[in-house]
């Protein structure tokens, strides 16, 4: 079904990656940055919880599928992508199904890393690779849940596209 | 307080239903489908978390109301209702409050059941129930949390409407 | 990045808070509502989840920051001050960066309060402080994770706003 013109949709994507054990090291990636001396996040992906909350809301607004469709085990070619490769890409397949891109927001829960000082470096690449805003924010869970427990990072996003 | 015409509304809404004890099986319904084979969601309703937070979503966006305050015990002609069943009504008094629907976007997040070989079934089913477009998408929790100990499913939807 | 003048953009907040040990007991606040004989929520704030998580959604779709940026501890100014405080002055900032601000809606999940009696009263109170919609809803999570075991209370909103 194909809403009216004038209506933007509206999508969700939320994600959940869990730190690598200590006797595995990663680099940590998320947001689309890497940040040194921080513990990584497990996964064959990056573990880019952000990016990858904020390519699942563009393909639930869009009505694309989610990541699991467009970059599972049937594809891979994407198995060691970076969240932010996964997310240009999601941005050109929702283009390509025929919607304006309007903005994504996401929202970062977990104690770690400390995102201040580097969110603006995180928006400007996440917005450089969707082509439109891209606003990251973040909190805690107040020591309550795997977030609050330092088990793992979770991630919501939102998004608006526009059928053009 | 009415905003201006031209700005359509946002609505958020989550729900969770834990599994059935395996003492008292249950057939799953979620995402308005019968999952054979799977194990059920506990609750006095089919447990439809998919279909709970679509339904809630659309009451949060128009400003009317929860599953609560609009199928809640003083409604006992909804104790028993499906998902299905419940996000029809509630697409019936969105409306009848003056509301236009855009569209509704659902995520899953739980380890079972497989959603992906079903999702476009699930969608129209949803689409038909609403009469504009849902969609569903679905992930994991990685391991963590209620949703990774496979004790339940959760769902994250948000919605938009305009009113007309 | 700005988007095309026509696309209203989205936003996202989560917020939560753990209930006061009980050997130091606080009033509850929640969305934007005193809650006499319940048990209050933790933090140096009044811990008004509703609130904050309605803050945060809203600085979230305008790219204004967080509650963090705009309120931590570098404005010891705000470090005593209400919800509905905080909310009024997040929809100042948002409104001076040039946006005009659609609605706000939120989704309480907690075992307590009992929400649906005072649910209206919040919505005044909090519409009024954003001086746009503000719907509030409420669900449990059936039990699971730390909502279900009263550990805390937690808030998921979205907010739509456009640039003017």
């Amino acid at each position: 079904m194909k809403p009216a013109m004038q209506i933007p949709r509206t999508g969700i994507g939320f994600d959940v990656h869990a730190f690598a054990s200590e006797d595995k090291p990663r680099p940590l990636w998320l947001a689309g940055l890497e940040w040194p001396g921080e513990r990584g996040l497990a996964g064959h992906s990056d573990g880019d919880a952000v990016a990858h909350a904020a390519a699942d809301a563009l393909f639930s607004a869009s009505g694309t599928g989610d990541l699991g469709t467009n970059f599972g085990i049937d594809r891979p070619e994407y198995a060691r992508a970076s969240g932010v490769t996964l997310l240009i890409e999601a941005a050109r397949i929702v283009r390509e199904a025929g919607f304006e891109i309007g903005n994504v927001a996401v929202q970062l829960v977990g104690n770690r890393p400390r995102f201040t000082p580097r969110r603006e470096e995180a928006e400007t690449i996440l917005s450089g690779a969707v082509g439109a805003p891209v606003t990251v924010s973040a909190t805690t869970s107040d020591g309550l849940g795997f977030t609050g427990r330092g088990e793992g990072i979770a991630a919501i996003a939102t998004a608006v596209v526009v059928c053009v």
